[in-house]
């Protein structure tokens, strides 16, 4: 049986954008979903410009998002879902609209600025009965699956510690000060609503509730802005507290010369500790309380059912960043599909990392509890 | 200006067929192709079958190539090409016909079995106009193409010694015997024309050729086949006597227990030595004469212009296997479209390959010269 | 010149003990000195008869360390220096009465437990003239040196941010109860004075003084008992604040299943950052801002001349832990031999360690200020 | 009970000599042994004034082997063995004659240049009762050991392919032409016999026999001088054919830009392959057929006892080159010592290296039986 390839609508993730573009690789990896219309900018002129360059039809090329759900809602074949991939802080509006508009919900992470806003999508996506995911794409990589289906099955026993790192230096300089587009908006504290916590902390923050199932009870944090002249934090480390008695942290840069994309995970229980660290995705280092050291490579049997559910190719044969992200794209389509025990990031995963944001920037390095 | 949609007609790759699917990913991950007709599988009921899985048009879903070739020449809105998939003893027939069909066409490596059938095919693009391509996908990857321009551009001084190793494991067993699909057909002398050679080895000879720029003058392999009962060779050792005095080998071998997908090129020259591993593809290293040993990664500032065109994503974020096979059908679009400079591993390439693998075969230790 | 072989007497490290072997190899690895008195152990027939297992002469093998400093004053060939390797609490008493007696005195680390006696110590070593070493054994690498030659030659620019890391696995069970002889004496909060910040995180402070330079003006530290029925602290976490405005912290843990020896340093500066990892510490990695990724082997001629100083085998013939600890030693006997620019870890560093360990322990989370 | 210290003499190795010194940190590592006597060069004054240097005393200084011989003999506390490392073409005559005069005989390899010179000794050897022992370092290695002993009890099942690597950089310029010391008598065909086969290429085949336990039937070589002007090999191919049916290959280059010192080895059997790089000497890579991929670490349990009884240190502090030459004094030392069991590399093996490398150089391709 075929299936219908679904539709999606963008907003934002016009011409030069980075995420908007990694988005519609994901999508069409699989050939599951099609991306058919879109308001990619804010910018009306460049919203139309960017959908001719993409191929859209003309009359799905929308200048702002509220023609694009109005004139959706009319169609007898309308978009099944939003993608929001604009600046931080203008995802809420579009994301609250599309849900009371019935459309389903992909939003980039962070879900949204404001912990109000966050808690508004969850009744809204409730009310709704519609799907809004938060694409933490991480928890796309099948290893990371492998290692939460170790974790929950008890391989690792009580777990006592985890650290997560997530280290880059791709801001060392004041980029912002200097205009490159990426750099520009996320040093906007209006715009991007923090800085390294909420664009890559997040992401920390939501990996290790993904593979570990633990609940963060309080954090700690000192937040720090490092480069002179940047008007958001580049630099934090938050002290994490788990129900259960476990202990932790979340390191946090953007201004580690040298580190380009260094996302890591160590978590360590009382019988089995695990490794796994981004840059080298396709690959789990699993060592036990009896001296085992074991290397578990992607798509291997070792790997588990879980983990080779979201593999596409033989072991040794290099899966990376777009895969991954497609997995959690599969997830979303899954669920929006309605298929019984789809997985995906959803609202409250992503309210979870709004709250855990706005926490660790009141912190100013007290314990904070998390509801 | 946005490019048409290209349409391509697919031979062999039905359900179950690995390298059938990783070819549809590698087409559908830029959006720039699309799979629309298909004869799937030798096996009519199969081949239709397999169409309506993946979702083809009931009138593009064809029992045989065929009927795919004469119906397709007909429609007002032909195929662009025909992609063969099927296995290396039943590439030729089907390419020379598509050929004079007027398509153009792409076949997964080795291009054919034959020397013979080689050099009809190169006869017959030639006489036809059309683009062959053989879909040697290694030469995909961003940094193998970093590792070419540094050697164009003399980075490494006179080439000394090339080293290339292709090594596997999950053939340690008679697979074939067991009736494992993929390793049925390549275990079959008929069918697949040679064992290690020709699945794997001829990846090592076409990665140097590729990244090198050498000309193998000769060769002399020692060909094995270690499993017992196994009927095709399952190891090798080539070594090569390049134009300009560089001498080489190339070690391949299925057998190698706990070896995934172990392709790795080294080479030599007067003034620096580069080591590219296929199942970490994201960091090439050079050393020099002088003492510098750098990690040139993917993506960044120091894997030069060539690379970066073959990279959607920055340094840090892991791309693979699909990314850089996609990178190889990027070119293959161009040269489709007419772009200059296109560049992709033609039918020249590919007859390079097949007499390689035959003059390996036939060696017995012995030297035998490569024209 | 031939020089004059130094003479030892052992303080401790009777046999079975782990530390006091260490220091016997990397004593007499260069044949510099020799360990030709001791009183090793706190049980006079466990002394005398470890003596014996070590060839000491029999008039040199002392019941305790009284009678050693008491006899070796009076010969006419007495030892030049005191080694003490017992438990830590232990450490005090024979330093000051070696150096009062007017002999030089090394320590393995933590110089003490008591700050007053780090101070008394500082005093003692002054007043006597005489050199106080603490074996920070991990400043004697090769590479630590050049990492240390990199900063003060300004390759990073100012440093922003340091993290350092102990994390081992051995104490991930309650050993101490288990009767484990290494584990018995450092889980027992008397003798050992603390846990693994006493043990493991005093070797991250040092490291991270000796490579970066820079001075810790206050610290917070969350100390974690995480293994129940443990006496001692297992698990830190040590946040930094450096002089000048860089950050850091210290994460030291004894319980993470699967670290052997896990102590890495990581230190970014406005134009570079360096990672090294004891357990490879044959390279080096200096990434900088241009975009360079460079691994400096030990005995390159990238290592630098302070490196190479403390090298003994050409780049590729791995080094460890032995020689680095004899480098140590080096540094020792050149300033026991009064050789001008003799460097060593002295009662300073040895002092800062100890009040590092304790304000640590005193922080409970707060900043407090380290003088 | 303390065993008495052992006496050593040294022909060859003053200063300047890498070789030498290495033996001397090897020999003092562990205290068993000391060299009190020497014929520290060719020239009597340099042997003289490098006898001195290393604080011989007066008497034992000897201008040359044969006087040393002559007067050990002759003193009430002669040597016990003379350690000879000198240039290979200067191992037979001192090897002899010590023999002879009832020393015992330790040589750096190449045992010999000549095979009838290996024959010579092993006769004499033989006769005299003595023990001659090759200081293939590279067996002294933990985790060689361990690999070894993984063989022995069948772990890896029946052996399929081996290959061993021997690649270094530092003669990738005519360094001999320009007076580098090292590298002067290693480029001269009367001195050193042989370049790269005889340096290098000698451990190789040494460590395939140790950890395989295979015979070498045949081999097949192609020898080649790649740096223009040199006079001697310095990059060879060598193919081998097993007793048993098994296959495999050396490569051994001294041009390798980069390489330091390349030391690799793979053993591939029916169930299970293990990988080993002496530049990363503290883990061994097990591969299993049902797909466990495991890391052994120098010092853990996993490494087994034999592997444990060459080793000093617990997992995670690293062990090194120095180490694992102490380890194969280690087992010269107990044989001299006539302990049961005492393993070493010994005349056997030398001559088997001797007749690997000369068979080799006289191949030009063909294969050779070897005996």
């Amino acid at each position: 049986m075929t299936r219908r390839v679904l539709q999606l609508g963008m907003i934002g993730g016009g011409s030069g954008a980075f995420i908007g573009a990694v988005h519609r690789l994901a999508i069409q990896l699989d050939g599951e979903a099609r991306v058919v219309a879109g308001a990619l900018s804010s910018t009306p002129e460049r919203a139309l410009e960017s959908g001719r360059e993409l191929g859209l039809a003309a009359d799905r090329t929308y200048p702002d998002w509220r023609a694009m759900l109005t004139s959706e809602r009319q169609r007898p074949d309308p978009i099944d879902a939003v993608v929001i991939v604009t600046p931080n802080h203008a995802h809420f509006e579009p994301a609250l609209a599309a849900l009371n508009a019935g459309f389903h919900v992909i939003i980039d992470k962070p879900m949204v600025v404001e912990p109000a806003h966050a808690s508004a999508l969850q009744e809204a996506a409730t009310r709704a009965g519609r799907i809004l995911a938060v694409t933490y794409n991480y928890t796309g990589y099948p290893l990371v699956r492998t290692a939460r289906e170790l974790i929950r099955t008890g391989e690792l026993g009580p777990i006592r510690k985890v650290i997560a790192e997530y280290h880059q230096g791709w801001l060392a300089t004041n980029l912002a000060s200097e205009g490159q587009k990426q750099a520009a908006w996320r040093g906007d504290p209006v715009l991007a609503g923090a800085g390294a916590l909420g664009d890559i902390g997040t992401h920390a923050e939501n990996l290790i509730r993904y593979v570990s199932g633990l609940h963060i009870e309080s954090l700690a944090a000192d937040v720090h802005t490092l480069v002179h002249g940047r008007r958001v934090d580049d630099d934090a480390l938050v002290r994490l507290r788990f129900a259960g008695g476990a202990v932790g942290h979340i390191s946090v840069s953007q201004v580690c010369v040298g580190e380009e994309n260094g996302l890591a995970l160590r978590i360590y229980g009382e019988n089995a500790g695990l490794t796994w660290r981004q840059e080298h995705p396709n690959e789990l280092h699993l060592n036990t309380l009896s001296g085992d050291r074991r290397i578990i490579t992607r798509g291997s049997t070792a790997s588990q059912a879980q983990g080779l559910g979201a593999t596409r190719l033989p072991p040794g044969h290099p899966e990376g960043f777009i895969e991954a992200f497609a997995n959690v794209y599969r997830g979303v389509f899954a669920a929006m599909r309605g298929e019984r025990g789809a997985e995906y990031p959803d609202v409250n995963a992503g309210a979870a990392g709004v709250r855990f944001v706005a926490a660790a920037l009141s912190s100013r390095g007290a314990w904070v509890p998390l509801r």
